[in-house]
């Protein structure tokens, strides 16, 4: 409570689980690290719907289809999670979708649920055979290994070129039953979701209807996942999903009342928490960069103006050069396709006014290199048309990135 | 003459100057290399007219605004170019329309010509005020050194970050009669052009009217400039000029005949001869990476398909590491808004198919690995949809590109 508000408390170090979930991660040999944690499972041990996003790439990886199939034939009745890292099954043809039916099967089997309640998800290269055969091999070890402290273990065996792993766990209370919105995720490159993005896992002991949690979903992700940008490349397997099961005994949320409302703080507040985390670990990034378009006529223009700079090669290379070089901020403003009058913008890089009515203003070079030389930089637009704001959180562009994607395959 | 045929003989070495042109360069002390060229001057000395595109960016920078009033209130009457490099003369409000007023004005006193026959361009540095007393005092220079052999000058003079200069002379008879099409243009990087692209200027002694020349231009450009991308960005700047001014003798062009097709042949080799030329030489560039796109609904399509490969920072860096990782081409695909199915698409990359029906061939590595160490590399998918063809052509993305960029402005 703060003012008499109920807030959620985020932890963004451990993965707290849920109540009535449990989890394990195993080592199948599909990343080229041997010994590395590449495969995970997720169940709620009681009933429980699903909801999902999926990428907008008209290339989409096998698995999706399945959760996508999945999703309706179960009603949303999903019970389990089945992912592995190390290859997205994508462009796989007809042999990757019979993996991915495969993997559900598996799971279904170690779980004792039917196929139709799992959800599979894949990330890692694409175009090679998925061996379903080495995931296969892991089912009585994914079975021992299942218990409510496992979901650390799956959040690390979804990571490929992330550095660290993504968890976030929000804690608050509905009707005034403890209630938790537990989440992981993996970056780091070809993000640029436009719907969804890489791959998210959420799970609560909420109780919500299936109708309400696709809708708070929708939202959550619209302001988390869809606002930042790596790379600007949209996957072929981005997914975020997630699954209430009731567990915390909290009363359902069947309306849009203020439980509805202050769920949908809780599940924004985790997505934009693990969103952020991707951008901080984004491929070769060292710094985090949040771009705020204020004073534009719509949140779509708004958006549309920041996601031009946030996918600016230009303007993220200047920061990784902590060069204040505004110039591009408003070149790459200019050509987002939002009709606007250059003569009106300012732009602010943290407290630092360096542009008004559209030219650049004197300002002191060595606040600007102390400012750019942090890890986290503000830039601030204002279009002065109107009233609308967005944010969008992106990283720098290094040599890293460079070095990373070119030798990723070999 | 091939098989009855008219043809242009091409030579992109060296810019030989159309007949009734004078050309000069100097050196204005605006870049920082002390002593390089870096403000250009070229004359017709006889009428002539001239049509230009321009970036399609919000954000224009003040020369443009000055060219497109001065083509309006000139009737296209156009007898003039003065260029800079070193400062771009954008974002720099009514000081920055000031200066490209006087840069114009400069060239009009310089040449006995008057103001609204002049188009001005600049390239550089954006959002710093341009010093336009150091053009002014390069007056008596530039008018000394006029002559029908400055034309290399002035291409020198425009270059940036190019690390070669990029010239192009087309010659061949239009109604019996010698005639030329001579450009230059500058890169390397912020290339992305949506109608025009970064500086090019074409200078040609044939006759031609007003809409015709227009009509030609903007055919051309969006068969070169229009198709090619180094990093996604369009720039404040992007121009393409072209003065005609007949001094050839061959007939006046004044309907779409023969010659008219024959003419813009001709442009349009020089125009993808000097677009090319700019990807050769994008920031950092190792590769010269051609995209086919066949088998489209549409041109529209087809090229949009195209433009989101060349996009692409992870087809881009997989080049640049010899990776032949096909699944980030089909993926660049998917996501370029086109609707297709991915389970029809064919890619090769030269002659070695990689993808077919959306599904992974098996392919000899060494043979991928050495198509790719070449300099040349051509990707071509064929959607299996429809007859439509477009190409774009693009570079790699190496760590060269970050390090250009990262130190620019400092």
């Amino acid at each position: 409570m703060r003012n008499g508000k109920l807030i959620w408390t985020l932890d963004s170090q451990q993965i707290r689980s849920p109540q009535g979930f449990l989890a394990a991660a195993a080592a199948a040999g599909i990343r080229k690290t041997e010994g590395r944690l590449d495969v995970g499972l997720v169940f709620s041990s009681r009933p429980s719907i699903g909801a999902a996003r999926f990428t907008t790439n008209v290339v989409k990886a096998a698995p999706l289809l399945i959760c996508r199939r999945n999703l309706e034939d179960s009603g949303g009745e999903i019970r389990a999670l089945i992912v592995n890292s190390g290859n997205a099954n994508a462009c796989t043809g007809k042999g990757g979708l019979q993996a991915a039916n495969q993997m559900a099967a598996l799971a279904a089997a170690i779980l004792g649920i039917s196929l139709q309640q799992v959800l599979v998800a894949s990330t890692g290269v694409i175009g090679v055979a998925l061996p379903i055969d080495r995931i296969e091999n892991q089912a009585a070890t994914l079975k021992s290994k299942l218990s409510p402290d496992g979901l650390d273990d799956v959040a690390k065996a979804i990571m490929t070129t992330d550095t660290v792993k993504k968890v976030c766990s929000a804690e608050s209370t509905l009707g005034g039953v403890p209630v938790r919105i537990s989440g992981m995720t993996k970056g780091a490159g070809m993000i640029h979701p436009r719907m969804a993005t890489t791959l998210g896992f959420v799970l609560t002991d909420v109780m919500i209807t299936r109708t309400l949690l696709e809708d708070a979903l929708g939202q959550a992700c619209e302001k988390s996942y869809n606002r930042i940008s790596v790379d600007g490349d949209t996957s072929t397997n981005d997914t975020l999903a997630i699954i209430a099961n009731g567990a915390s005994g909290a009363p359902l949320i069947d309306e849009k009342d203020g439980h509805y409302t202050h769920f949908l703080e809780g599940l924004t507040s985790v997505c934009q928490n693990l969103a952020q985390q991707i951008v901080r670990d984004g491929e070769g990034a060292r710094k985090f960069v949040e771009i705020v378009v204020q004073g534009a006529s719509t949140e779509a223009e708004a958006t549309q103006i920041a996601r031009s700079i946030a996918n600016s090669p230009l303007v993220k290379t200047a920061i990784a050069g902590e060069d204040p070089n505004w110039g591009r901020i408003l070149c790459a403003a200019g050509y987002s396709g939002v009709q606007f009058d250059p003569n009106r913008v300012h732009i602010c890089i943290d407290e630092l006014q360096v542009c008004q009515n559209g030219t650049g203003l004197a300002f002191d070079e060595r606040v600007a290199k102390q400012i750019l030389s942090q890890r986290d930089i503000r830039i601030l637009l204002n279009m002065n048309m109107g009233q609308a704001v967005s944010t969008m959180w992106t990283c720098d562009l290094t040599k890293e990135y460079i070095h990373i994607n070119a030798d990723y395959r070999t």
